[in-house]
Order: structure tokens, then C-alpha cells, then sequence
């Protein structure tokens, strides 16, 4: 009766079933300086036309995870508006470099449904594509979610749980990052030394450094997404969702080499394989993953993804 | 005496005396990101260019509210730094769209003047106007609010009570939105299937999610708009401000369909009033408005206006 | 061992050493809105487009405290990761105009080392510049701060007090501002009626209303400027930094003429020398600076500055 959208349950999905997501959106050269007043990114490429210029693109591409909490934002309204837990993401890949100017839409297909044995929830499993208006895909990944059900007795829209693959293939990866010029790299400028053939499978970074997240930073974030997720967004992983996060809590994070790998046809950079693990309100120096059997209780975000490197 | 400016008192302002407001801006996408930063707007034609172009803008408009909130900023030095209250607002009208890249400069008339039996306050009612600097205007809007003197024994400027509108006439609209090419308006891409033909008279909709306002963000919208207001900028209302708002305080928000037209020329568009009333701390599963006599002591804002909708 | 960055200690720095900062910066409108709804400026000219060309710029330009905001941060990674204090700023010029789409580096030349006799920290004074892309500087500023030592017992690396300007000479000012064409400056819309002729020597101005930090502001401020010191940002002093501001503080400040000059080859500016102290949650109406010998503890700044005027 009410023209106020209820959102989807998980009766309502069915296999196979292509959902165009509302509110296509411009990015602009606002959205990318709100992005960076609110997470600090520091990439060269990001942050100055004159480097991303130098290395080959035509200017400075929009981060890939602001590209990511846009299509994200787009799929909640369809997908997530009833869930009671984001379970996971896998086979996420960035397919096409994002410029201030390209406007991006999102849609997603169902692509797997398991109803729980209680009747009162299921798993949804989508695949939701980030697409300019010439189709071009930016970015694609899976996720899942446990969404809550309108009416236990209802039957669910199908019974499937897809084959999703352990890690993205290194064989997959670069179509968003032009070739580079690594002669013309600035490796002062980028602020860091060190090249593909520096980092050692096994080795591990502390980030050091915290960062403490506020009501108003997440609930910032959240709007410029577009997100209408009534619990506000709080964070994203390429894995599993570990722990919510709070404001006024203090983010620490680490990240451990996983493996390197060629791209093919590339010769002037490398991919490394990365595992970032983050916690809250607690020190990465000893590298805090698990306690015992059990996840350690301060570990928020364990993330599995790929990087280029120039060689 | 001191070269700071203690705005104006109530026995400054003469009937008839029109008001330039300083500081003219240039509207820009930085600050439509950071509006939707802070107010999480979703209309598709605001959000993408694509969309805009597609129905027949050249593109993106920028949001009304943030050219009001830009507008009314820049009367706040001369009008009503020394207001005791915000008495309402009538006879608003967006008159031209904005784009980024619009710089846009504002004035008032004095319309009006009455002073209370007290001596100590009177009220001061403006006409103000938003402009480009071609001289198009983009707004106007009646603006009441009482104001301090500095002389209880100063006489009064005037005395006239001028005759507002109880709504704005449907036959006044439509100047700020271009002839809409509805067969290229996609209902999915703007999230709702409803054209205006699908709202009745009296039909009353909630508006569900409550949205927590942080001190941060209320400054922060205060300061892009370059209000300056010694108490912050809270709201505006279109009739009555009812209660202020405070940090940390959730707002929810329901409207209700006061009537349906037509718009002189347009068959492509309709015209729907709107009642719009936001509460704090109380879901509006109830519509709440009225506690006997008396105003809900929830309710923060009732708000009238037309928005167009495609047939 | 750790590719993790742990900035330099104080017997890491070299005298005569340049060091060049990563992270160059493209600054765009979407900065520029950001910072205007943290800091809340209503200058005209950098508000306005059609003002800023009306007198002669080009566009509106970038704020000059923007400017130095980005150019400091950029050098925080490589000068005062491990620094104890902010001790002081001198000498700070503003040489050229930015504008939106403007990218800056910055690199800083180690002018004087001083050990302190506990050998456990040491001050170093750095000549910080941020240039665009064709060598044209934009910012200049000399900074001294004290940073700990690695080591107790190495070496320092030179032994150097610099002698600084007490202040900056007016014979030097005015390459940031193109000739301006007084007769187009609109006063009104200036927001100010008052010339350069004025302001008198001695004069002293209150600045009436405060301002509330909250900590997602200077979070968000410091990320925006890619500032990676620990603590967050909070303010610089072209004189003293006397006492942090933590947030939830209300800040005020008052400012004094110190004096006023002639900018050669200049006769449609003039140049006021200015003194602004601000304070933390105590009003400035009685301009408050000393308490008996010692500042007066609400003291946060005491910055001593050049502004042009328009005659």
C-alpha cells in the first residue's frame, strides 16, 4: 500500500534474476576530496594529475575502493535493506579505470540462494556489476548476505550455492591499470622505494599508525555512498566480516604478503598478493590474527587482495 | 567605533529598503559533494549527469535546498544576526535551475516591520532573492524573524504587516525545471515507479529511517554554507518552526498529499503540495502532528511545497 | 628491515640536505569546498569567480591557508614524524597564485641543527617550498621543531643556528596578488567597507564569535591535507604555538594592526601588518594576550602576518 520501499526478503529473489539498481551517479572532483578528507588515502596516481600524466593515464583515476563504495552503495536499497549479517565478498575484480566526470551504475544478478533451516532467514548470493553508460564493467564482485524473511512459510525463490573461487587469479588482473611508464615513476614523489622485487612472500608490514573513526566521519561516508543501510555503513572485506565497528574506536591494521605473481603481457609491473588484517583498539606490531582456534576478538577486517607493482 | 560588524538591530530596517548581501559564490561540485555528504539526497537527475541530460537538462542541476541554504546564508550577516527566533518562511519559489559553475549573489527587501508591545523586539519580514549575474533570478522566498533592538526607546523603522500567500499557486511553477522528455525518464534508474498520477489527496507516507545529526555535521553544513549565525543553522521550515534540533538527536521524518495540479502548459509534469514533518527521537510510523491543541513536542518542522512529478 | 616508514630522527638530518616530500597534490574545487566547510572563509574573492575576475584574477584562487596546509603536510613524513613540538614559523611568503587543477610538490632544505644538552632531542629549522609543476614557487616558510633522537649517543649533523627575519619585510609582498582594479572591487559584496587607509596603527579588533573544533573536523581537516603526524594536526603559529587545542574547545581570537606599509609599485594596495591571537574558550573582547609575565594560558596562536588592502 505504502509507496515507502520495504526493500527485498529473501522470498522475493530468485535465481537468475538481474536487478538494475537505482541512482546512477556522476563522480566528480568533489566526491574524490570528501573521499580523501575522510579515509587520507596518499597514492601519487590519486592524488596528482601531473604524476598519473607521467605513467600514462590520461589524468588521475578515482580510488578503486571510492569506486567500490558507490556501486556497493547503489546495490543496498535491492539487496541488503532487510539483511541481519554481510557474510562475505570473493572474485572481486576492478575492470576499467574511473575518471572525475564518468558517471557509474550498478546492477546486480542472483546468483545462488540458501535458505537457513530455521525458515526465518536465507543467504542471498549476488553478483553486482559497476557499469558507465557505455557499458564498459569498472568493477564486479560477489557477495553474501543473510537476509531476513517477510514470512517464514514462504517458499524460497530457489536452492543453489555457488562455487566461488578461493582467490582472484594474478592471470585476471590489470585491465584498470594502463601500461606504465616506470622510467618516468618518481619513486621520491610516490613516497615509497621499494618495487615489486623488494617485497618477499611471507613478509609482513604494521601500518602503525591508528585512526580513530567518529559518529559524523562514518555517517559522512555513508551519505556520500548513497548507502541506505539503516545501521550505516561501517566496513567492507574481501573475505569475511569479522566484527562490527563503533565510533570513537581506534583502527589499526597490518598487511602480510600472500604471494607474487606475473600479469601476463606485463612486463613493467608485478602483482603481489596481500592479506590486510585490521583490528580495533588494539596495536598491529605483534600482528594479531587468531587466538587460540578462534579469531583473535580484536580483528575487525581480513582482507585478501591483489596490487600491482611497478618492477 | 570597532570594524566588527554587530549586525543589524530591529530599528535599523526601513520598509521598502532593499539589502545586497556580500559574498557572491560560485556553486561548484565540491560543494554538491559535500552536501550529499552530509544529507544523503538520491534523486537520480541531481546525482547523474547522464540521467540529467537524457530528460533534457544540459546536466546535473544543483539540489534546491543547497541553493537555498547558499542563498539564505548570505542574508544572515544583514538580517537576522540578531534574531531571537525564526518566525517562517512563505511564498518560496525556485525560479531557475543552478549548475556548477553558477555563481550566485543575493539581496532583501524590507517588506515589513512590526514592532512588539514590549519595545524590546520587533519582527522584521524580507523578500530575498537569489541571483546569476546576468540577473536571472534562481530564487525568492518571504522570510519572517524577530529581531533584537539596541534601543528599547529607538522608534520603529515602520509598521506594516504585509499579506503572504497561505501557499504558493501551482499556476507559478515549473520556471526551474526544463520540458522533462518523459519517455527517456527511467522509473528503475530513479528508484520509484511512481508517476504523479499514482498519489492521491490525503495519502500519508513515512518516511521510516531516522537520521542522527552530529554536531561536526551541522557545523560543517553551516560553514559550506557560509551562514553566520552565532547559534549554528539548524533547519528551515516552510510555515512554522516548531523546536530546534541538537546534536545527537535522530530525525525521522512523513508526508502527506495536500493537493494535485496541473501546471499551465506542461502535460508532461504534475504538481504535487506536499506537508512534509520531520520529528526528533520519534519514528513517524504514526504521522504524528498534533498532541490535542497543542503541537506534537516532537515535531521540528512542517514544511509545505509543490514538487513535480512525470506523468 | 620493516618497508614500514619510521621517519627521520633528529641525527638523520644533514645541514645544506634537500629533502623532496612525496605525494603531489592536484588541488580541485572539491578541496576547495572541503576546506570552506571546515574553516567556513567568506573572503569574496576566493568565493567568487565572477568577483575574483571582475578585479583581476583569472578565477578565484586557492586559499592561501590551503595552500599552506597541503605544502606543510606533505613535509610531516619526512621532517616531524618524531617530532616532540612545534617550536615555531617565520618568514612564510605566499609567491603565486594557486588555482583549482593546480598540482603542487613541496621539498624542505635543512638550514640549522641545534642538539639540546640532554642529547635525547634536537631542534631542526627547515626552509619548506611548495613549487607547481614548471618551478614556480607558490609558498615559502621557515619552520623549526624539536625532534627526538634514535640514538642518544650519535652524532648530530651539524651544529647551525639560523639567523630568522623578526619579521617579513613589506618590500617583499605581493607576488601572489596580480594588480587589482580597485574600481571593480564592490565593497558591499566584499562584505567590507573599509579600505586600506582606514585601519590605523594600534587598533585592535575583536572578532566576536567562536568556534567549536569537534574531533571529526580536524580528523577530517588533517586527512585532507595528507598529514600524517600522529597526534592530528591542530594549528600552526607564524610566531609561538603556545598550547594545543583539543577538540570540543570553542575558539576565539582578536587581532591587532601592528603596522601599516607601501608595497612598492603598488598604489592600489597597501599592506596592514597584523597580529591575531586566538584563544580557547574565553572571550576576546578584552583582548586578552599576558597574564602578568607569563601568556595568558588561554592563549592557543599568536600569529604576526601581512595582509593587502584595496585603497
Amino acid at each position: 500500500m505504502s509507496k515507502t520501499g520495504a526493500g527485498n526478503f529473501f522470498e522475493d529473489f530468485r535465481i537468475g534474476e538481474v536487478i538494475r539498481h537505482a541512482t546512477p551517479r556522476t563522480i566528480t572532483v568533489g566526491d574524490v576530496a570528501l573521499y580523501n578528507g575522510l579515509f587520507g588515502p596518499r597514492f601519487a596516481v590519486q592524488s596528482s594529475d601531473v604524476f598519473a600524466r607521467a605513467i600514462g593515464y590520461p589524468c588521475s583515476p578515482v580510488d578503486d575502493l571510492l569506486v567500490f563504495h558507490v556501486v556497493f552503495g547503489k546495490t543496498v536499497p535491492d539487496i541488503s535493506l532487510n539483511a541481519v549479517a554481510n557474510l562475505g565478498y570473493a572474485a572481486c575484480r576492478v575492470l576499467s579505470p574511473v575518471y572525475p566526470g564518468d558517471t557509474l551504475s550498478a546492477e546486480s544478478e542472483v546468483i545462488g540462494l540458501k535458505e537457513n533451516s530455521s525458515r526465518k532467514t536465507g543467504i542471498v548470493f549476488v553478483r553486482s556489476t559497476g557499469c558507465k553508460p557505455d557499458g564498459t564493467k569498472v568493477l564486479e564482485y560477489v557477495r553474501w548476505v543473510m537476509v531476513r524473511k517477510r514470512d517464514e512459510a514462504a517458499p524460497a525463490g530457489g536452492d543453489h550455492v555457488p562455487r566461488l573461487p578461493e582467490a582472484v587469479l594474478a592471470s585476471t588482473l590489470g585491465d584498470a591499470c594502463p601500461r606504465i611508464d616506470v622510467a618516468s615513476y618518481d619513486f621520491t614523489l610516490a613516497g615509497s622505494p621499494y618495487r615489486f622485487g623488494d617485497y618477499q612472500v611471507g613478509e609482513k608490514i604494521d601500518h602503525v599508525d591508528g585512526v580513530t573513526v567518529e559518529e559524523a566521519e562514518h555517517q559522512i561516508a555513508t551519505r556520500l555512498y548513497q548507502n541506505t543501510a539503516r545501521i550505516h555503513f561501517d566496513q567492507f572485506n574481501g573475505g569475511r566480516h569479522v566484527s562490527p565497528l563503533f565510533a570513537g574506536s581506534t583502527v589499526f591494521a597490518w598487511s602480510e604478503v600472500l604471494s607474487r605473481a606475473e600479469v601476463p603481457g606485463r612486463d613493467e609491473v608485478g602483482a603481489l598478493r596481500l592479506r590486510t588484517v585490521a583490528t580495533k583498539d588494539r596495536s598491529c606490531a605483534d600482528f594479531p590474527l587468531k587466538a587460540g582456534e578462534e579469531d583473535d576478538p580484536a580483528v575487525l577486517l581480513d582482507l585478501d587482495y591483489w596490487v600491482l607493482m611497478p618492477r
